[in-house]
């Protein structure tokens, strides 16, 4: 449905979007219902199923918009920054909302071109804030490798995903050391 | 339902499979209909019906047809059995087909129990066999881990999945030689 010629929808649209932002960046995927939402961006509930009936699609519309928090900010030695951003991700993940939004992201990549540019913009962006944080901690001389930065930001999101997602196991501290072990020789 | 007794049954039933399997491939699941899947493998909508009910139970035999080969009958030292298996799963999810298969699956197991059960058992089959070899190897002395069978195959699987499916890369000899050096400590 497009609201495209109706200014007020189209606010209202805006509005619903960056409440929902808001509170996924605040307080996780579980935090985007229709209630919630519609209080937070000062909007009727009815308001929010008229352009989203359903959350999910609301959430897929936030989290493949939505600039997330990971691996921003490098901060201090590599080590102890990748473990907390592993940590904060295989944590999200183990959500199953998440995990779904996440899956379905993915899927509908394959048939959907606008999906895909957003999953290939994503997914070069993790690998963009990877690349600057390993860059960073080779000059400190904290880590070599010769993986490219692509290449390390599969070896350390691949597992989570794939732990999360195929096997819904949990992932413990231990494997994300083990993950981050994984990716050159340490110095630290 | 057994149709193996009736050579006319078994071959419209691969026909239509076959037929599904495209229609997966260039289209989708939207596009396992009945009518569809009927069209285009030649055969009346009926018989469609006769083989499967319900389109999703054709669309999951479409997807987890095929018993994967992968890290059956471990051969000799652990290390370049590993490199060769991981390189033909490689192989085979860098084909978009192969790839709109499983992460369709993935997807589709977050709402279906059906499917999630097929997932769960397909993830432990995959973490029995790596962990009936990397014992074998452990006993050698080849190789010392902590980690478990599941944890070392989402180290070992999850870095190719999210390379072939997210980032659209190719997999590299020496990435994989990265991962397998990762699971632990090699006396090779």
């Amino acid at each position: 449905m497009s609201y495209s010629s109706d200014p007020r929808a189209a606010r209202s649209r805006e509005a619903i979007l960056t409440a929902a932002r808001e509170l996924l960046i605040g307080e996780g995927p579980g935090a985007i219902t229709h209630q919630r939402v519609a209080q937070q961006a000062g909007v009727g509930r009815a308001t929010v199923y008229r352009h989203w009936t359903r959350p999910e699609d609301l959430l897929l519309d936030v989290m493949s918009g939505a600039d997330l928090p990971h691996f921003k900010d490098p901060d201090g030695p590599l080590r102890p920054w990748l473990h907390r951003n592993l940590r904060a991700m295989a944590d999200e993940l183990a959500e199953p909302a998440v995990a779904a939004v996440a899956l379905t992201l993915m899927q509908a990549a394959i048939w959907d071109d606008q999906i895909a540019e957003r999953r290939d913009a994503s997914t070069q962006n993790v690998a963009d804030r990877l690349g600057a944080a390993v860059s960073a901690a080779m000059e400190q001389g904290e880590l070599d490798t010769t993986a490219d930065a692509r290449e390390i930001t599969a070896m350390l999101i691949g597992p989570i995903v794939y732990r999360t997602a195929m096997q819904r196991g949990l992932v413990s501290d231990e494997l994300i050391a083990r993950l981050i072990n994984g990716i050159g020789t340490w110095h630290d």
